[in-house]
Formats: structure tokens, C-alpha cells, sequence
């Protein structure tokens, strides 16, 4: 397809997306909730057909895989529950003071839906994070229509995805275009939708590089738009030595799980583990290994993700000081990636940029520090992370308060004594955290408010109540959480 | 000063910024409270030495000043009473279920300050958009330090203000870097502010350029950071036709004060004038024309700004169409402006994009619509503002619901039937708007939810309830609104 098809492509899509949105944003929450309920209905129908077409496309087992599909239909009914009790909305009144010098305006404000947004799947997660993920869920659910760039890497299953979706656009009554799926997977074609005039907003969960791409574009646009993009993050743990003086032998098997689960194709999978010298770290890193050897190799998601693997890991084998202390002892076969662990100093760690970069797959480098200015030093160094992971008994609390201190500011979700991996959809979580793990550390694309991405406020001043939206209106009508006059209330105004 | 020694002592700034900051977060929104309050109360005795300095530097008249100090110190205090209360960090808990498979881990989020934050001072509020104005106040109010960049013309006022804050500083306890002021004017100053790694966030009002010159410092750097900026707005206002057959005179008074408030030079000035073509808009506009006739010339901000007006004044009179219909009939001294009314019709100003700048001052386009389709065609050709005001009955309400629709997406604060000038200091305010009135139609500038630009959340997992920030414990010590297993409440969490 020639640059100048897509480009024209696209423009139909977006006029089209853009003239649903402004009926679709006019729908009752209620009418939206029923959207996201059906549609989550028409994707549990198609799960026998799904489940082995992603494992086609993706290689992930099929208990994966439906659970994957069992947190999608969650999220779209997370959502339709939210927009159905309402308060999401933030709903804020001023009332007006006639007896006031100057007389005070009565003032109104909420958050209103930004329009047309472009979701780019994700490889990592045919479900969860692609065509009906929680960008897409969380842009329906706040009133704006939705673009769907599927991803080349399962093709098929968001295709068949998308058979649900438009089967529930048609059960439910929503405008026609309030979702579309663009199938052309060049580049230009990501291009055109991100730079179009009518897009407001984009989600992406991918590479760095990729995600880069897509900010680079919205920049050189007249008007500049937020790109929600979580790109790479290595998840430090820190193994403080109390803990590993007493649990050795247990956080090995613990870690051992998670740093290989799902091949570590997770964006929190654990990719660096710090601690101080001492008999319990190597106590630790030799129960470590000892389990990685056991690991059965397993296929990655596609070829070249298992090529990038293959390739990140022997540029990082090259590096100095890095030594491998132990792999899965079974051989890795055509698309297989074996585990691996490798050490490194605290001071060659210091010494290398190189050892910041994320190696996609079931790789962790462990760093050996002298003391606790070292480790402070190494943290330090580290870029913005999704996660950040605590592992201490109550006596390396007390005594390491700063180091933790300082990792309370290196991610969105820090965790005590938990492994990173395993994201809980829920309103409390923070899936997000300082660039580069994203791009904008203010926003989460998991849980509720991964909502509020596609939103911006609006006040009305000196509107008569029949013309207010319902959240506004003085009797309340949807009985939401408001604040009225700078009490939080869900009590009617008396004006 | 060489761009050398600027960068040394911006590097030695944003030490003290940070150090500060890792103090200043740490204690509690009672602390930082007091602070704020204490800053105001500082601030007001100095009252009467503010306004002549400010008068001498800005030519803005004694009363403006006198509430415009006490708009700044109600700022203040209104942040303080805002973290007092304390809900504002939007505490969520989702409790621990060791019962599901697998165990849910307890999850709790609320917001945190990012750090020091630059504010640029604002030449046309030289007390509430400046020193110690509504970017500052927010930003300490939400826990992080900030480095104010003195606006240059009103350095004394600046320095003055300053004075205030740093008695604040010492009668209240905080650490003493927690405010800084910058009086180097250069731009190499302002930009190694921008581009420093410590700064996480910028503050601004004031011109396109300017903001935009911030924008791409920040964009610049490795890691990026938020810039908040106010650039330009030309705040359209519809009249519609049922309203202009029989309030004709009314709104021509309301407007002439309006358009010419303090010489034009808010951010808010309704710079377009919109209506169909009819008896009652050319009724108007000579009633319009007739209060411009009258007013009298007034000195500007200072002589750049003068001349600024003078030039974009020139230019815009040299385009196809446009007609001036009235202006100030007494002479305009030195740095004094006259108020000047012109108009064009819709036709002209579709074929014309020079007709969508800003021209910062008393001046005021109006266009003559042949129809409503002519008048959303040159609503749709506009860009994002700050304010979009409806003047209109019932019966225009009901005939025009399709352009006042198109209204509400032109920007963050929409008036029916008020002027835009005069911007409420509360919650429910939205002072921002799409892109080029902000850089992030996200957020606003003034009111309560100004503190939302200097933070991000965090979600703690698996933490053990005395590890917990109070705003996270169990008990709420707190006493603030939460969102608990997806409830709001104030009561004590049972886990």
C-alpha cells in the first residue's frame, strides 16, 4: 500500500471516527455501560475460538491465554460498573453568591471525553492490552471513540476480537464508527492516524523505540496531543540483608518464578536484582541459579521478539565485568529462550550505562555492591521504572529507610515484599511510573482511573440548570459523589 | 553574565531545590499549611509597600493592585486550607484477599509530589500569576520546592515579594531552599532552569513564543518534563440572534468594560466578537462602538508590551477586510493604549488565518456572519481558548444547540450569558483550555485543582499498615475521603 492509500484510508477512518464520537458522547453512562457489557458477553461467546488462534499467533499456553481473555471481559465490566455508579466524572460546584462585590457566578465543572483515540496493541498481551485491552475499555467507558491499530503479530486474534466488538456495536445501538480496526500494519499508516487532526489521544504499550516514534509524531503536530505510552522498565529489587540472612532459599524460588514467567515477557518482569555483599546474597544468587537451571526453555511471542532477545542478551554478555552464573540446562529450540542470571559489581555496574537497558525476555543481571552507599549509588543511576521492589524483614526497614526512600521515587508501584509481576486490575493500581518506563507518570493504563487518559475538564459558568448536564445538575439526578461548594456530598444543591 | 557562570549557579539552585524538596515533602500538610499561611500573612504586611513599587513598575492602577494582593494571599490560603482537609491526594485502598486464588495483595494508592518546579513570573499579574502567585502556591502546597524566575518587568515587586516568603520561610520552620528566586533576566538562565535534571516540572504565563521557546527546552532533555503554560487565547463570544434583538445595549455596555479591563491585557480579553448578520448585531456594534469612543487611553504593562500592541495592531489593520468601526477619541499618550473596535465579515475572515492571532490589548474583532453555517465554519476554523462564551435566550438556545455544542469544545471554561474577564479563585474553576491557550488542556492554573500539575500517584503494595503513609493507615488518622474496596468513605479501613 502506497503512502498516499493510507493516507487517505485514514482519513475516511477518522472522519469517521470523529462524527461517531460526537454522538457517542452524547449517550447516558448507562447506555455506554451496556456497550462495554456486551461487548464483554460477545467475546466470552467467541473463547473456544479465540484460545487457539492466539496460541497460534503468539505461542502462549492456553491457561494463559483464557486467563488473559477472563481479565479482559473484567475490565470492560470494571468500567461499565464505574461509569454506571458515575463520580468518576469529578463532579465540582460553586454556587453563586448574588451578595457578594463582585457578585460570585455560579460554577461548574467536569470531565468531559477529548475525542477519537488511537489504541495500538500490544504483542505481549493479544487480549489484555490489544484490541478490546484496557485502552480500549477505558476510552469507550469515557465517552470517545476508539481506533484500533491491531497488532502485526496476531492479526487473527484481534481480528476475531473485533467480529465481537461489532456484533456488540450493533446489539447495543452505539454509532457504527464509535470503534474501527485498521488492519494496514506499515508504519505510515501509525503515522497517519497519530498525526490526523481529529485524534486527540493514543495509547501504546511496546518497545522504547517505538513508543519514542510515536511521541516524535505527535510533537511535530500543530496541535500537540498526550501519547500514553509505556515502553521499558528493568523492575529493580533490592534484597536488603536481614532478609536474606533468614529467607534465602525461599525468595530463590520465589524469584526464580517470577523473573520466568511467561518467558519474562512481562513489562515488570524483574530484570535487575540489587544487594550488598554477604554470605546471604550468595546464599541467594546460588539458590537463584540452581532453579534457573531447571527452567525449561520456552517460545517467545514471535520471531523477532526472540531474535531481539537473543541479540540484547549477547551484546550484554560482551559487556565487562557481566558474568553468567547460571542458565537453563536444557537446550533452547528454534523461537525458545532458555532463562539466564548474570552478576556484575556494583562498581562495573556504576562504570556502564549499558547495564540500564531492558533485555525483553526471562534475563536478570544481579549487582553485588560493597556497602549501602554503593547500592544508593546504583540506584541512583537507574532510569523511571514501572515497579520498584522492596524485600526486607522489619530490621532492614528501620536500618535502610533512605535507600527505600529513594525507591519510593523510582517507579509507580512499590511493592514489600511481593515480586512485581502480577498486575491486579483495581482502582488503587498504578501501572505507569517516571519516563522512561512511560511517558507521562501522572496517568496508569490498568485499573479505573487509566480512565481519566482520555479526558479533559470543563467548567460552565452561569448556566441555568436545565441546561447542565445531568452530574451538574442541582437534584443530583445520577446520585453522584460531588463537591459542592468544597464539601464532598451526594446531597441535592439548594440554590 | 556568560552562559558559564549562569549554568554554575542554576546547577548550585537546583541543588538546594532538590535538598529541600527530600526535607520539605516529608512533613506534614499541617506544617506546609501553616507555611502557606504564614507566607500570606507576610505578604499582607507588606501591603503597603507593595503597591507603589508595583504601581511604578506596571502602571497598573492602586485598586487592581489592592485586590490583586489580596487574591494572591486568598491563594495562599485557600491551598492552605485545601491540605489541611487533605482529601485532595485522592487515597485509594483495595484491601489484601488471601481467601481468592491467587491471594489479592493489599494495594494503596494516593498522589506525591515530583519535585522542584520552575515558575516563570507573569508580566500582567505582577502579585497572583508571579512570586508568590497561584503556580507557586500550588506547587508548595503540593510538597515540592520551588525556583521562581523573577519576571523582569517588575523586578522590585518580584524581590519585595520575596522578602515575605523568605520571613515566612524562617518563622515557619521549612527548610530554607524550599523557595528560591532567580533575578537573572537572560534566557540562558530560564532555559538551564528548564533543562536541569532535578527540575521535574515549569510554570508559565505569558506569550505564544515564550511558551513555546519552555516547550522545547523541556522536550529537549533525556528525561522529559511537564511544562504548564498560558499562551494565548482570543476568548470568542457568540452573539446570538434572539439575544441581540432585545438586549442590544445591555451587552454593548457589559462588553466595552470588558474588552477594555486594565487595558485589555488579561488573558481572558474577548478578543472575537461573533454574530449572523441582523438588525440587532449592527445595533450592537454601534452601541459598541460608541462606549470604545469613550475610553480613555491607558498606560500598558511597559514599553515592550506598548509597542508589541502597536505593531500587531498595525498588521492586523493591513488585512483584507477588516474595518475599523471605532477607537478611543482621546489621543493616546506614550506607552498608553486607546481601545479600537473593527470588524470583517465571515467571509474575509474564513480566508484569512491572521484573523485567529491574539493582539494583547484593548482591541476587539468583530465578525458579521451571513448566516449559521457561516458561523460555525469560522468557529470550527478556530483554536483552543481559554474561554468560549454563549451569549443567548432560551429561544437561541433551543435554535443554535448545534453551535453551542461546537462551543463547548473550544475551550476549558464555557460562560452563558457572563463575560469572560473576572476568573473565580475555587474548585470548581477551569483556567486552561486546548492547545494554544495551554500547553495541557488537562489541567488549570487557578482554582483548588492547580496542585493536580506537581504531582503523581503512587501505589504501595503489600505494605504493612505502620509503613503506610497516614494518609494510606487503616484508621484514616487523617479523617479524609477515600475510595475504599471501591466505596468512598471516611471510616477506619477493617483488615
Amino acid at each position: 500500500m502506497s503512502n498516499t492509500e493510507t493516507a487517505t484510508n485514514i482519513d475516511v477512518v477518522m472522519q469517521q471516527a470523529f462524527d461517531a464520537f460526537n454522538q457517542y458522547k452524547k449517550l447516558s453512562p448507562d447506555k455506554r455501560a451496556a456497550f462495554l457489557e456486551t461487548m464483554a458477553d460477545e467475546i466470552e461467546k467467541l473463547r473456544d475460538q479465540l484460545v487457539p488462534v492466539a496460541n497460534e499467533e503468539t505461542n502462549l499456553p492456553a491457561a494463559r491465554l483464557n486467563g488473559e481473555i477472563s481479565r479482559t471481559t473484567g475490565q470492560l465490566k470494571m468500567f461499565a460498573t464505574l461509569i454506571k455508579e458515575g463520580s468518576w466524572v469529578e463532579a465540582s460546584i460553586d454556587t453563586a453568591d448574588a451578595g457578594r462585590t463582585p457578585p460570585r457566578p455560579g460554577i461548574r465543572k467536569m470531565l468531559v471525553p477529548v475525542g477519537p483515540v488511537i489504541v495500538f496493541g500490544a504483542s505481549n498481551f493479544p487480549f489484555a492490552f490489544s484490541t478490546a485491552g484496557g485502552d480500549t475499555a477505558s476510552a469507550l467507558a469515557s465517552g470517545s471513540s476508539v481506533v484500533i491499530k491491531a497488532h502485526p503479530a496476531h492479526p487473527k486474534t484481534s481480528a476475531l476480537v473485533f467480529t465481537a466488538m461489532q456484533t456488540a456495536i450493533i446489539n447495543s445501538g452505539v454509532p457504527q464508527y464509535t470503534v474501527q480496526h485498521v488492519t494496514d500494519t506499515s508504519n505510515e499508516a501509525g503515522k497517519a492516524l497519530v498525526t490526523h487532526p481529529y485524534t486527540k489521544g493514543v495509547g501504546f504499550t511496546g518497545s522504547f523505540a517505538g513508543g519514542k516514534a510515536l511521541v516524535e509524531y505527535a510533537s511535530q503536530r500543530e496541535i500537540p496531543i498526550p501519547v500514553f505510552a509505556e515502553m521499558s522498565s528493568i523492575n529493580p529489587v533490592v534484597f536488603y540483608p536481614d532478609t536474606l540472612s533468614k529467607n534465602a532459599e525461599a525468595l530463590a524460588t520465589q524469584y526464580a518464578a517470577s523473573i520466568t514467567l511467561g518467558a519474562g515477557q512481562f513489562c515488570t518482569n524483574p530484570g535487575l536484582l540489587l544487594g550488598i555483599k554477604s554470605d546471604g546474597f550468595d546464599h541467594f544468587l546460588q539458590a537463584l541459579g540452581k532453579e534457573i537451571t531447571k527452567v525449561q526453555p520456552q517460545k517467545m511471542l514471535h520471531s523477532g521478539i526472540c531474535s531481539s532477545y537473543k541479540k540484547a542478551l549477547s551484546q550484554m554478555q560482551q559487556q565487562q565485568g557481566l558474568e553468567v552464573i547460571a542458565q537453563s540446562s536444557a537446550a533452547a529450540n528454534d523461537m525458545e529462550a532458555g532463562a539466564i542470571l548474570a552478576t556484575v559489581t556494583g562498581n562495573d555496574f556504576l562504570g556502564n550505562a549499558h547495564f540500564l537497558e531492558e533485555v525483553f525476555g526471562p534475563y536478570s543481571l544481579a549487582v553485588i555492591c560493597d556497602d549501602k552507599d554503593q547500592l544508593m549509588q546504583c540506584l541512583q543511576k537507574l532510569k523511571g521504572q514501572l515497579t520498584s521492589s522492596v524485600m526486607a524483614t522489619e530490621k532492614d526497614i528501620e536500618e535502610y529507610a533512605d535507600v527505600i526512600d529513594l525507591q519510593h521515587t523510582l517507579a509507580g508501584r512499590i511493592l514489600l515484599n511481593n515480586a512485581p509481576t502480577g498486575v491486579e486490575v483495581c482502582a488503587s493500581m498504578v501501572h505507569g511510573g517516571p519516563y522512561p518506563a512511560t511517558t507521562d507518570a501522572r496517568f496508569t493504563s490498568v485499573g479505573t482511573t487509566a480512565i481519566k487518559r482520555w479526558v479533559r475538564p470543563i467548567c460552565l459558568q452561569n448556566f441555568n440548570d436545565n441546561m447542565l448536564p445531568d452530574a451538574l445538575k442541582n437534584n443530583n439526578p445520577l446520585g453522584i459523589l460531588r463537591l459542592v461548594n468544597n464539601v464532598y456530598t451526594r446531597e441535592a444543591v439548594n440554590e
